[in-house]
């Protein structure tokens, strides 16, 4: 079967080629060679650890858990990747897939444990998870910034090869959520869900762009929740599911949350609360719109929800200049989305330099403005976080908050509800299927 | 509910502190720091490895996943466990189990991204992965080599309790073996079978102590097969599930593999062949027994098999001699088993150096005579692997080989049949159920 995205992969690359070539040329480059990496021992063990390909190899060929291979770039010459593919009887070889950068590319399999020989001559740079010695040994810099931030930058803004990818990541990724959501309702615990996430979306944990997060009733207050009960909980709260899917390299990132038998009615209608603030998020994305503007939307919705819930008193204004708003969402409202979850650059200033983030929000990954082509996570949170809340409690803001609903929402743990949207042109466009 | 490997525990743990107060004082140190290590992450990422802690940290706890905690065994004083467990809202602290080492050692749960203060005195040993920079500062010696070799040397006659564990890690092992087989048998794919064994086995891939080997037809003779196709393949020939289990720190090792509804007959009569083989190899473990001896008993029962079964015509000792078992089994009989899968000081001489491997068998892990305490697996093989198989057929040995057998067989890939073992005073104890 004829690869139905080879055209706009051959594109995808060709634009990719263009970029390397202006980089390399502003900076000074004759060539630049991206090492792919390699799985690291446990200590003391001859088991590996996880691995995932450098981005920026990826970038190339979409290949996430290729190791030991490179990918030599030269202005005017044809890329090359040395594709590590051992005779070996322990493991299977490096397959290639069917895909326009195998014939775009010269490949040279072998066996790169060392890096290949290139032929000297030029100002070459290497990038990637290499040692000093053997960038010396390449007569190579070894990932200089200037280059490291201009490569960045040209994963920011994605191609509609690049969008299609995350485009079935995301298709994948749904099916995965309706499961677990059915596992879930039948009665599964955490890790009968995630077995069930797996299943339905054809993967392994270990192909995961990240950890699935899967947490019951309390658990779903745990941001990064990294444990799965083998039981299920005896009361039937919640359940929140933070999952994904790469396809070529590119990722889905997907939250849902749902109320279990045992939810109090003000659960349920949070839920449907924070779904309706995540769709007006969703379709307030659109070019030049400040990413920490939005997120500070998000905040004054969150605001009129715990207001209009009866969780806080007062104005949603003062729910969010008190912190309150803060202390029940402390994560961003997204970030951008590719190769990499949190993918790179995002917080970035125009001359490249990174930046801090805005001291109100620590946590945000994002804040550039949105320019077309940007991926982005739309993730507005709602969660009862006893080591934010109790502080709240004793001081000023502490008369606005309804102890007696919030305790009745703990046990349920938090809200987080997530699309993933591509900046158009004019507006956006939702990757994420209408999953309930 | 008591926890019931309690007073096995304790008798573990009093034994434990023993050997390190004789290693110690034997080498002269007043104590070792035991750091567990931490996940890395990958390059260029925010996203983590996979992590496992050092081994001789779960020595102590059976603590396979905690990061960032440290061990201080002193003589004479009470052991302490530095447990990471900072206030976070953005993951779960680490928890700690119902058992007696949380009693029998003080805990200090902390913040220990950096070594924890140790009050000086003495010559301090620490143990890990550690940086030269961290041991400098704790005014400690790095991974001694003498050191590590004594604490090796003391996970290689297992306690009582670690027989135990080995047992359960067994139990819960065999009954994903069960529903691997049920998978296969109904239709499923690789990656189908993978999780109806996690599903069973009550366990998420990041959990396992190796990555399951799930190999279909000729995958199967992928001897470390790390791919899982989606899709089941048309024509069934067999599957191979090399799959474990971690129980307290302690690792099951099993492999089964079965006849599909394809098969020919000659692949289920070596299955059964290769059940009766490993049978018989487990009924030979003893004290006294020297493992290389074992490992070419093996090629003596392979060769009868192979020239029994048609596959090999001539003596089972010319099928040794010449080499041609060692090509349908290229892996060695077996290794030791315990908090590591391939567990510590499989290959050591008296004196405590490290061995190589023996010439004619490069892969065997395990050379030493057998002790009583030892956990072992026995694993014979039978493969079609023609990168070493068509070597053969253009020298002497290949008028012994029945290609259109050989050919006839390809497509079954191979057979692997493995259980664990553990040495006792006269005999040996099979720990693995007969599972088909």
């Amino acid at each position: 079967m004829a690869d139905p995205l080879a055209t706009l992969q051959q594109q995808h690359l060709q634009a990719l080629e263009r970029h390397y070539v202006e980089t390399l040329a502003a900076l000074g480059y004759d060539g630049v060679l991206i090492y792919s990496g390699r799985p690291a021992l446990h200590f003391g063990d001859d088991q590996y650890a996880s691995f995932c390909s450098y981005g920026h190899f990826q970038h190339w060929t979409g290949q996430a858990g290729l190791a030991h291979s490179w990918l030599l770039i030269r202005p005017g010459r044809r890329p090359v990747c040395y594709l590590h593919a051992p005779d070996d009887f322990w493991h299977l070889p490096a397959q290639l897939p069917d895909e326009a950068w195998t014939e775009r590319l010269e490949v040279i399999p072998g066996r790169y444990d060392e890096a290949p020989p290139i032929a000297a001559g030029g100002r070459l740079a290497v990038v990637g998870d290499v040692s000093a010695a053997t960038s010396a040994a390449l007569g190579a810099e070894l990932n200089p910034a200037a280059l490291l931030t201009a490569l960045d930058e040209g994963r920011v803004r994605k191609s509609d090869y690049e969008v299609a990818c995350l485009g079935e990541a995301n298709r994948m990724a749904g099916l995965g959520h309706r499961a677990a959501r059915e596992a879930f309702l039948a009665g599964g615990s955490e890790l009968d869900v995630h077995l069930a996430y797996l299943q339905a979306s054809r993967q392994r944990e270990s192909e995961l762009p990240y950890g699935n997060i899967v947490g019951s009733g309390a658990h779903a207050a745990v941001l990064h929740y990294q444990h799965y009960d083998t039981q299920a909980p005896r009361e039937r709260y919640s359940l929140l599911v933070d999952a994904g899917h790469r396809h070529r390299g590119y990722c889905a990132d997907i939250t849902r949350t749902w109320a279990g038998a045992d939810a109090e009615p003000l659960f349920g209608d949070l839920v449907a609360g924070m779904h309706d603030i995540k769709q007006r998020l969703v379709e307030a994305v659109a070019p030049g719109v400040d990413f920490v503007e939005l997120h500070e939307r998000m905040h004054c919705l969150l605001g009129e929800l715990l207001v209009a819930s009866g969780l806080v008193t007062g104005s949603a204004e003062t729910a969010v200049e008190s912190g309150i708003t803060r202390a029940f969402c402390p994560h961003g409202l997204g970030h951008l989305l590719g190769i990499q979850v949190h993918d790179v650059a995002g917080r970035r200033a125009s001359d490249g330099t990174a930046l801090p983030p805005p001291a109100q929000h620590p946590a945000l990954r994002l804040t550039r403005e949105l320019e077309a082509g940007m991926a982005v996570t739309i993730e507005p949170g709602l969660y009862v976080i006893p080591m934010l809340l109790e502080p709240l409690t004793s001081g000023p803001a502490g008369r606005h908050l309804n102890r007696a609903s919030i305790e009745r929402l703990a046990p349920h743990g938090g809200i987080r509800i997530e699309d993933n949207v591509v900046v158009t042109a004019n507006s956006a466009r939702n990757l994420t299927a209408d999953i309930e």
